[in-house]
C-alpha cells in the first residue's frame, strides 16, 4: 500500500465509525520521545520518519505538524503523498488542535487512540475544541487492522545494569520513591514512562534504538511491585532476583485488567502528563491522586557514583573524538569523506573504549550548509562529501555502561570567514556565560538560558532551540525534566539542583552556508557561596580555535 | 476600638452566620493595587498599613500575611494586637490559603467579601480549599456594619487630561478598544480597572493618593459607553463633551442592576483577572467572554507624543532632583538632615517644575541601614537624620500632566566601603547590562529579569524584588502588563513590545548596614537589526561615581 492507499484505507474507518478527523502522534503508550517501531504509526500513515510530528487525517484533508528541525525533511518526505506540511512555529503548541477547531463545522468529531496520549493531552485538546463544540472522542487504535506488516512489539532480553555503575541499588531507590508515595498519601504508584522503569530497576533493554530501555509498565505498591512485561524478555536469573527484592513479573497486556481490581482502598499516584488516558479510564474503581512522577525527580539527580562514572566516560568519549577528528583530518587532505562515513568512523572510535553499548543518538554531521539543518542526519546515499575546505558540524554521543555522552562540535577545515568567525566568537562567548554561571538555588532553566544568547542578541543573531537539556546516566540522552530552554515548558520552569547533567549546546545557523554548535556537558553543584550553585564542566575535548575571533566584531563592522 | 475589639466584634458576625474563617486583602472592587481609604478594611482590620498584604481572621487565630518588602514594619504595627506575622516567600502566591487548607477541618466554611476578589483568584482559592474539602463562601462585606468612622468613597471633581499630552483622542481609543474586541466576537466589554477607564476616557482625578484616577466603572458597547460614577464628580462641562462622544453617565452603585439587565444576546467580554466575583454573578443571564483586558496592552505601548513628552518630562525631574541633592549635599555639612525633609524637599522641588501635580509615590528616603528595608517610608517622628557621611538611597518619583516618573539613586558622602563599591558597581553592572540588551520580538520580562542579576550572582549576591515594572504616563506609577522579573508572574511572562516604559532597578541590600538601588526608566524600541528590540534610557541624572569600583573584585578579594 503506498501512502494515499494507506489514508483510503484510514478514511474508511473513520467514516464507519462517524469520525471527522484522527489523530495521529509520534508517541507510544509509554509517551516516549523516541518509540519502538511497533508503534510509529504515524510514521507509517505519512511517510514521515522525522521524531516529533503530527498527522492530521479529515475526510478532506491529510496534514502534518512538525516543527523547524523538520520542515525540508517533511517536505521531501511528503512529496509524494497528499500530505500537506503544516508548519509548527512553537514545538510545544498543539496547533494542529486549533487548526482542527477552526476548520471543522461544530458538532464534529475528533478522535484519538486513548493508548497514545497522555491524560494531561487530553484536558488540553478538550478546552480547545469544545469551545467550537467538537467532540473529543477516545477510542481504539484504527490503524492496528490496516497495518499489515506492522512489527511486533521486541522481544529482545532484557539485562541488568550493575550498581557499580549505577551507585544505587534497586531496593534504595523503591524506598526513596515509597517515601514520597507516602508523603503524597498514595498507596500504589503507577510508572508507564520506559527511562524511569529502567531507572528504578537497574534494568536495561534494546526496544528502543538509541535508548537502553525496554517496553513494560510497573505498578509499586508498599511492600512489593509489579513489573508488567512480556516474561519472555526476562532472563530466569534476573527474573529470581527481582522476585528476591519482591519485584513481580505480569504479563504486559495485563496491565488495564489489573487496573480494573484496583478498588476505592487503592490510593493510586498517577502523573498526568506520561499517564495515556486507556490506563487511566482502566482505574475507574480506584482513587487517584494526581501528582509528580516521583522517579523522574530522583533520576534527575545523579549521584556520586554516577556522577564520577559521567566524568571518567567523558575522558574515554574526547579520546573517541580524538581519534575520528584525527584520522577525518589527514583523511580530508587526501580524499573526501561522506558525512555519512564520518559518523561511522566516530562510532568505531567509540566502540574501542571500555563497557561501550552504542550511539546515543544518530550523529548529526552537517558539512557546510546541512550543518544549518537543525536535527539533520547524513544520509548513506545521499549526503554530502566532507572537503578540505569549509566547517563542519559534529554531533554525537555514546551509550556506555558507564554513562550517556552528547558532544558537538564545529571545525573548519580551512580559514573562516568573518561571517563564521563572529557566529562561531559569541556562541562560544554564550556557551562560556553559561558555563560560568553561579546562580541563586531556585533558579531555572528558563532564567539560564538567556545567558548563552546574549551575547547573540547583541548583534541581532539568535538560534531557534532550546539551549541544552537533561542526559541520563546509560539511558536516553534527553532526560527530562531540567534543561536551559525560553517560555513556558518544563525544561524552562525546572529548577536546577545539584547533581543534575545539563547539555549546554548554544549554536547559530546561517541557511545554506553553515551550522555552528558547541556543546558541552554540565554538572550543577553547590558553589562556594551558601544558597548558591555553579556548573562543573566535564566535557574535555578543545574546540577549534581557528574560528575565534579575538578582539570581537559586529556584523555591522563586518560589512 | 482597638484592633482586638474590632476582631471580636468581626468573629460574632462569623459566628452568626456560620463561617470558620473570613480574608480579607488590600484591595477594592476595581483590583486597584492602592485603594481609596474607604477601602482600606485590611488596614481598619489588622493595623498593618502597607500596600501588600492579607488578613486570615479565623475564630481561634488573627492572621497577616505580608511579603518580605514588610516584615519589618508588620512586625512593629501587629505588635500591640492578637494579630501575628506570616512571612510570605512568594509574594505571587496565596499562602493564606495553603494554611486555611491545612489548619481548618474538613467541612469548614472559608467566606470572602465577593467585590474584593476577582474570579481568577475564587478559582484559584477553590481548587486549594477543595482538596481539603472546605467550602469558600463568597458573601458581602462584613466589615462595614462594624467600621463606625469608615471613609466616604471620595467625591473630588475629574478632570480632563488634555489630548496635547495624551496623544490619542478618546474617540480613536474607543475605536481600537471597539476593533479587538469585535475580533473576539464581544458586543459589551466591562471594564473595572481605575487606571484603564482613567486612560480610555482622558479623564484623571483624585480618589488616590498618589494615583490620578477616579472610581468608576465602565461599560464599552458598539455605539455607545457607559460610565458608572458618582455624578457629583463630572463637571458639566465634562459631562457634555462626554455625550457628544456617546459617552454617557450612570450612578456608580447602578453596575450590578445594570449587568443584570444583560440578556443572551449580549456577548460580554470581561477579564477574569480584574473582573470581581459580585460582577460576575450579575451577568447571570448574558453570554460571558473571558479574554484580555484590551486597553491594558494599549495603555502600555505609549504613542510618540507621550513618548515626546516622557523624555522631556525626565529633563524636568532630573532638574528637580539636581536642585534637590545639591541642597542635602550642602545642608549636611552644616547640619543633619531628616530622611522625612529631605522627601519634602524632592516633593518642593518638583513643584516648581512646570505641570506638576504631586509625587508619584511616598518617596523611599533611606540611611544607611534604612536603605535595606525595600518599602521604607520615612516617618516624620521616627526617621533617621542623614549625616555628612555614609549612604543615602532616594527613590523617588513626580506626577506631571506631561509623564510619570520613578528614579532611585544611591550616594555616599563619605569614601565608600569596599563592600559598598563591589555591590554598587556588581548592580550598576546588571543595570547597564539590561539597559544595553539587544533582543528578538518575543523576549519576556522573565528573560531579561536574567542581565541585572548575574553580574551580583557571580559574587554571591541577589536581590528579592524584580527588577522593573511598568509606568503610566501621568497615571499610576505602576503599570502592568510588562516588567522585569523572575518567575510566571504577569511581568515575566508579558513580551516587550516598542512602545513599553519600563523601569531598570536591581538593587542590593544588607540587613542594618546599606542599600544600593539604582533606577532608570526604559523605551523598548525596534533595534537596527530586524526582528530584534533594544532598549533607550531616557533619564538623564548622573549616578555617584565615588561608588565604583574599579577594577570591579569579589569577595573573596574583599575579605
Amino acid at each position: 500500500m503506498n501512502i494515499d492507499e494507506r489514508l483510503t484505507s484510514l478514511r474508511q474507518q473513520m467514516d464507519h465509525f462517524g469520525i471527522d478527523a484522527y489523530i495521529l502522534p509520534s508517541g507510544d503508550p509509554h509517551q516516549s520521545e523516541y518509540p519502538a517501531s511497533h508503534w510509529k504509526s504515524r510514521e507509517w500513515i505519512s511517510g514521515f520518519t522525522g521524531s516529533a510530528g503530527s498527522a492530521v487525517i479529515t475526510l478532506s484533508h491529510a496534514g502534518l505538524w512538525t516543527d523547524s528541525r523538520y520542515f525540508l525533511q517533511a517536505e521531501e518526505e511528503l512529496s509524494s503523498s497528499s500530505f500537506e506540511l503544516h508548519k509548527m512555529l512553537n514545538q510545544f503548541q498543539p496547533g494542529y488542535i486549533s487548526w482542527l477547531s477552526e476548520n471543522l463545522a461544530a458538532g464534529s468529531k475528533v478522535a484519538i487512540d486513548g493508548a497514545l496520549y497522555s491524560l494531561a493531552q487530553r484536558k488540553q485538546f478538550e478546552k480547545i475544541l469544545s469551545e467550537k463544540n467538537i467532540e473529543l472522542v477516545v477510542t481504539q487504535d484504527f490503524i492496528g487492522s490496516v497495518w499489515e506488516d506492522r512489527p511486533a512489539i521486541p522481544v529482545d532480553k532484557i539485562f541488568e545494569h550493575d550498581v557499580s555503575f549505577a551507585g544505587k541499588s534497586r531496593e534504595t531507590k523503591l524506598t526513596e520513591i515509597r517515601h514520597e508515595m507516602r508523603e503524597l498519601g498514595a498507596s500504589k504508584h503507577l510508572v508507564t514512562t520506559l527511562d524511569d522503569i529502567a531507572w528504578m530497576y537497574n534494568l536495561r533493554g534494546y526496544d528502543v534504538e538509541y535508548n537502553p530501555v525496554f517496553v513494560a509498565y510497573t505498578v509499586i505498591s508498599e511492600d512489593e511491585t509489579l513489573l508488567f512485561i512480556n516474561e519472555a524478555k526476562v532472563p530466569e536469573d534476573i527474573r529470581m532476583r527481582l522476585e528476591k527484592d519482591k519485584v513481580y513479573l505480569r504479563p504486559y497486556e495485563s496491565i488495564i485488567p489489573y487496573l480494573n481490581t484496583l478498588g476505592q482502598n487503592d490510593r493510586v499516584l498517577i502523573n498526568e502528563g506520561t499517564t495515556n488516558i486507556e490506563l487511566f479510564n482502566a482505574l475507574k474503581h480506584a482513587e487517584v491522586i494526581s501528582g509528580p512522577l516521583i522517579s523522574r525527580h530522583l533520576k534527575a539527580v545523579k549521584n556520586e557514583t554516577e556522577l564520577d562514572h559521567f566524568r571518567q566516560v567523558m575522558v574515554k568519549d574526547g579520546v573517541a573524538l580524538t581519534h575520528a577528528f584525527r584520522w577525518l583530518e589527514n583523511t580530508v587532505k587526501e580524499r573526501a569523506v561522506s558525512e555519512f562515513e564520518f559518523s561511522n568512523k566516530l562510532a568505531e572510535c567509540r566502540s574501542q573504549q571500555e563497557h561501550y553499548y552504542g550511539e546515543s543518538f544518530g550523529a548529526i554531521i552537517g558539512y557546510k550548509g546541512n550543518g544549518a539543518i537543525i536535527h539533520y542526519r547524513p544520509d548513506k546515499e545521499k549526503c554530502a562529501m566532507i572537503h578540505d575546505e569549509g566547517i563542519l558540524l559534529s554531533d554525537s554521543g555514546g551509550q556506555y555502561l558507564d554513562g550517556t555522552t552528547d558532544i558537538t562540535r564545529t571545525i573548519s577545515f580551512s580559514e573562516p570567514t568573518a561571517e563564521e568567525k563572529n557566529a562561531y566568537t559569541r556562541v562560544l562567548k554564550g556557551h562560556i556565560s553559561l558555563s560560568m554561571a553561579v546562580f541563586p538555588e531556585g533558579t531555572t532553566g528558563g532564567q539560564l538560558d538567556m545567558l548563552a544568547r546574549k551575547d547573540l542578541w547583541q548583534d541581532g543573531l539568535n538560534f531557534l532551540h532550546g539551549t541544552g537539556h537533561g542526559v541520563g546516566f546509560f539511558m536516553n540522552v534527553h532526560e527530562p525534566p531540567q534543561g536551559f530552554a525560553p517560555g513556558g515548558s518544563m525544561r524552562a520552569r525546572t529548577k536546577h539542583v545539584p547533581g543534575m547533567v545539563t547539555t549546554n549546546e548554544p549554536g547559530y545557523y546561517e541557511e545554506n552556508k553553515f551550522g555552528i554548535r558547541i556543546e558541552n556537558l554540565l554538572v550543577a553543584k553547590k558553589s562556594s557561596f551558601d544558597g548558591f550553585l555553579d556548573f562543573e564542566t566535564i566535557t574535555l575535548f578543545p574546540i577549534d580555535t581557528s574560528l575565534i575571533d579575538q578582539p570581537m566584531l559586529t556584523r555591522g563592522e563586518l560589512e
